[in-house]
């Protein structure tokens, strides 16, 4: 059986790639994270055609990742923000950008640096820890079945 | 001019996109991680056509984050390996799990937990920081350009 949705299947990267898993999505939430919140801001800083920008709109407000209202009462023209649930993908996204820093363009080379707006100072590092172990590696992790507890793979 | 490949683009997130942004190859990339080495395999995992499996995995080995060589001398069958490239978007995979255990299934609710090998204890909640400040969300950080260090948004 092949299939085109990941919509009900229950794991969560294949709920995550439901939600994120496409390039344009990945750029609206770039700049929405950084303030963009009109159709022609998106449009401008992604440069994809108005069809696509449209459909990736859409999407990622049917899937609640971002609310729209008019800009103003009446007017077709919207304004869109990131709900809690969007936000939430914040750290997604710093760790997206820190791999590709290191892995496409090498440390110290990375167009942007993020920082801390108070400060000044650079991002740590994303790193992956357990109850204080770490950094942790993906053989370092085993995932365990939630309903049973049992180990899934090992 | 709008555009569909971001090969070109200058920016760590276009970068991202352009290497994981796709849905499929968000599960490749889960599978990979748990060891699965294996045109099969993935198949089996992921359940998607055997045309979009090949496809996507020839993106993944151009993309360098996985390495393939034949499974036996002259075999046709290939093993799939993810380079250091490919291991590195450990922690955005991580960072993607959590977000959907918390946002699309609800704290306690999803299929499967991640833990430490050694410990078995869970891992921790992937937060964003800077010099030890942190949690940040994205309305802490704001970019710097790498060639200027100047503010680019404020």
């Amino acid at each position: 059986m092949t299939r085109t949705s990941l919509k009900d299947t229950n794991c969560s990267w294949a709920q995550g790639a439901e939600a994120i898993g496409d390039k344009w999505t990945i750029l609206i939430l770039r700049d929405a994270l950084r303030g963009v919140n009109t159709f022609s801001g998106f449009a401008k800083g992604i440069g994809v055609s108005k069809k696509v920008l449209s459909q990736r709109l859409d999407h990622l407000h049917s899937s609640g990742l971002l609310a729209k209202e008019p800009t103003e009462a009446g007017s077709s023209r919207m304004t869109y923000q990131l709900t809690d649930k969007g936000l939430a993908l914040f750290p997604v996204m710093v760790a997206l950008g820190q791999w590709a820093d290191r892995w496409v363009y090498g440390d110290g080379n990375q167009p942007m640096i993020p920082v801390d707006r108070r400060t000044r100072q650079p991002l740590d590092e994303v790193v992956i820890t357990s109850e204080g172990r770490g950094p942790l590696t993906s053989s370092d992790v085993t995932l365990l079945r939630n309903d049973e507890q049992v180990l899934a793979r090992d």
